[in-house]
Order: C-alpha cells, then sequence, then structure tokens
C-alpha cells in the first residue's frame, strides 16, 4: 500500500504511466484512439449526449457507467437554460483537458501539484451566428485561460508547469491548430 | 397560448429570433457575448467546472440553476472513469452545436425537423500526448460528425437542413477553423 501510494505524483500511477509510455513506444499502434458519441436532439436548444465506447490500440473498451452529457440555451438564446450550452461545453474542454495535461506532465517530471484552479473567458460576437455580418466569424474570436497553480516550486519551475497544459493537452491542440470535421447528413427514417 | 405555440418552429420562438436579429442589427454592440467558467482540479485525471454568468450585450446575465460540468479520464489513461474525459466533452460540444444550430436556422426558413441524431467519431493518436514523436499532433487528427434527420421534406431540402450546422455552428467554426487561446499561470498562495 505505502509502495502504491509513493509511485504516485499528483494522484497519478507514475509507473503504469511510464509502462504506458514503453508500450506505444514498442507498438505505436496501440496509441491509436478512437472517441466517439452519440447526440439526440430533444427540443429547441437542448440535447443530450451519450458517451460512446471507445478504441484503444485495437481494443474497445466501455466506460465505467453510463455518461450522458446535456446541452440547452440559455432564455436569452431562445433556449430553458436547463444545462450548459455548447460554447460553454468548449470551454469546459480546454479547461479539463489543459489541467490534466498539467497535473500528468507534472508527475511524469516529479513536480508535486497542491491545488489547480483555471478561469476561463471566451468571446462571441453573435452577428455571426444571425448571419448579419459576412466578416463576424460563427465561432469565438479569442479565450483566455487563467492557471492559478498551488505547488512548492521557484518560479522557474512554475512558469514551466504553466507551460506543459498549451504543451501537451489534445484540446488546446484541436482548438487552436483547428481539426477537420467530415459532416455528413442523411435521412432518419 | 395558441398563437403562441403557433409561432414556434422546432420549438424554436421564431417571433423571438426575429425580435433578437431586428435588435442586433440595429445595435451591434448587442452582439457581443462573453462566456465564462471556472474550473478546479480535484486529483489525477479528475476536475470540475462551474458555468459561471455570461455577458450578453453588456449585461451579466447569471444561469437560472448551478452548472457544473466534470471530467476524468477512463482507466487506461490512468483515471478512475468517473466522467468524460476532456476529448469526449470537445465531441459533445461539437454535437449540441452543429444540432442547436441547424434546428434554430431551419426554423428561421420555416423547415419543421422532426428528429435528429448524430454520431460522432474522434481520432487521437496518443504518441503526440505521450511526446513520442514530434510529427504526431496532440489533438484530434480527424471528426467525423454523421447527421440523421427526420423532416417532411425533398431530398434537397434534406442535404440544406445537413448543411445549416456546419454553415452557422459557433463550435464547429471554432474547432475547424482554430481559436487564439491566451494562458496565463500564476502562483495560488
Amino acid at each position: 500500500m505505502k509502495a502504491k501510494l509513493a509511485a504516485r505524483t499528483n494522484g497519478v500511477d507514475v509507473a503504469r504511466m511510464t509502462e504506458t509510455i514503453q508500450a506505444v513506444k514498442a507498438a505505436p499502434e496501440l496509441g491509436n484512439f478512437q472517441f466517439r458519441l452519440q447526440n439526440r436532439w430533444i427540443g429547441c436548444g437542448e440535447n443530450q449526449s451519450q458517451v460512446l465506447p471507445f478504441a484503444a490500440g485495437g481494443k474497445e473498451i466501455p466506460h465505467k457507467t453510463e455518461l450522458t452529457l446535456s446541452a440547452d440555451e440559455p432564455e436569452i438564446l431562445l433556449g430553458a437554460d436547463n444545462a450548459a450550452n455548447p460554447v460553454e461545453h468548449l470551454l469546459h474542454a480546454l479547461a479539463s483537458c489543459v489541467t490534466t495535461s498539467m497535473v500528468y506532465h507534472a508527475a511524469a517530471r516529479g513536480i508535486a501539484v497542491e491545488q489547480v484552479e483555471s478561469t476561463l473567458e471566451g468571446d462571441l460576437d453573435l452577428r455571426g451566428f444571425l448571419d448579419l455580418s459576412p466578416a463576424v466569424r460563427k465561432g469565438y474570436q479569442n479565450i483566455r485561460l487563467k492557471l492559478r497553480i498551488k505547488a512548492d516550486v521557484s518560479d522557474e519551475q512554475l512558469r514551466e508547469l504553466g507551460s506543459l497544459g498549451p504543451m501537451f493537452s489534445p484540446v488546446y491542440d484541436s482548438i487552436t491548430r483547428g481539426v477537420h470535421v467530415a459532416v455528413s447528413a442523411e435521412r432518419l427514417k
């Protein structure tokens, strides 16, 4: 028990992380992941996603429990405000990924992190969505992410910690560099 | 009551949508939105976001209820699998936004939609996150979004419906075209 606890930094099982790195290094196809979900419209601005099993290194892996994610729009955007809206979910995806990427990579470097908080703001001009001006983009114009990190480290190491999320986060990379999304539509009978 | 119901298409209050469009056209600054949230690390791959009040046209608007979003990693990624992981949240943000954008813009065109479902898949090579190959990106390499739409429309209109989400969705635009994310880090005392 004691040995097991000692092998954890930031709650991350560093020995297993090292094993994973070695395994993927030896057999790169083990790094192939495919994440999936299914979404269903409920009405107006409300819809719900079921997270599906994901593929990892050729294996199908179900989640431990059923994971349901909801979305709605606030009243000013004509919804019932029963859930966070899609652009707020995007901020959550970013915040959670930057945080986890930082604490995992800090663990790999042996840096203990005590607390992490972040505040995110995203600017969006509704003229884009409403098609009122072709010059205004539909999506976020800017996002600001402010990290607050508690760790017994030097100022230099704190700056290093702050850089780990943007350096390694899959969602940060996806959002800042863009991802191709192939959309197809068919008739539901 | 009857008149009110009649003004709704896809559950969307089209009269209010038209009012919003006219108001933002007359005073573009009303289109300025800022969405916000605060995230807190719990441990290992787990963290939680509180959705904060948002700004809309200079006003601060709180959500009707407290909205909390959770994230975790599955066991194979060293987490406890207590919630969807960040890259799954990104797919939910995309699915929900494309769906809502489609039904709102369909409503504006007077097209009644009966059902919408979608399935999303995102390919991710873990060698990016694990820093095993500089040529492999950290984020999604591709995302596929398959829409299934039930509506009493021609095949041509069905194709038009399928194009509305990608055409107007703020999350689709953010993810496909990329957004600048400014990150700062400070010490939490």
